[in-house]
């Protein structure tokens, strides 16, 4: 899976409520999927739907144990998602870091308005 | 708005991969709305559109200079997003310290099964 298609997956299955409460418990410990379900507000059946969208994504990851299927986060999941913030952030407050020194420039000795890597485009 | 709230919009706008594109494109600084629709493979109604989800989740901010309205990243967004995913790993990740910690206890002094907080519920 390439990592755009990843990126999709993971925002996509994070991009739901039911799937993040479903996250929130889980943080919490692994749970097998009838107590995961028994205090969300939702049926079984769509719990089941949404672990098979966070476990297709890598944010969880489900075993059977015996007759017992058992859920568990996957933090390489969460991982991904944290790391498309982090660049997104980061890319930001370089640049907002470049402005800065622009800004902290003598006056003496503006920069022509056409080298401003800062100007709106 | 009530955190929860805005958690449920934050994510609502990251889950569209559109809407990550455009992101991905103001991280690199401010820029009007035509210029940000022209290298997206949609239409400039649809840029405002999601312009729009983006800015009512806090992850953008718009302001019209003129006849030109520029967008840019509100980086509170991305916080309420970043923060979100650290506390998920947070709590997962003290619980796995907590079982490290425990497989590390000496075996001649297990503790009773039912004080173990890491037993699978």
């Amino acid at each position: 899976m390439s990592q755009k298609a990843n990126i999709d997956r993971v925002f996509h299955a994070l991009g739901d409520p039911s799937r993040r409460a479903i996250l929130e418990k889980l943080s919490e410990g692994p749970i097998s999927v009838s107590r995961l379900a028994a205090p969300l507000d939702i049926t079984l059946a769509a719990v089941v739907q949404h672990l098979q969208v966070l476990e297709e994504s890598g944010l969880v990851r489900t075993e059977k144990l015996g007759r017992v299927r058992t859920c568990q986060i996957e933090p390489a999941g969460l991982s991904v998602a944290a790391q498309w913030i982090g660049d997104r952030r980061s890319i930001w407050e370089r640049r907002f870091d470049r402005l800065g020194d622009l800004l902290a420039e003598p006056e003496t000795t503006p920069a022509p308005l056409e080298e401003h890597p800062l100007l709106i485009a």
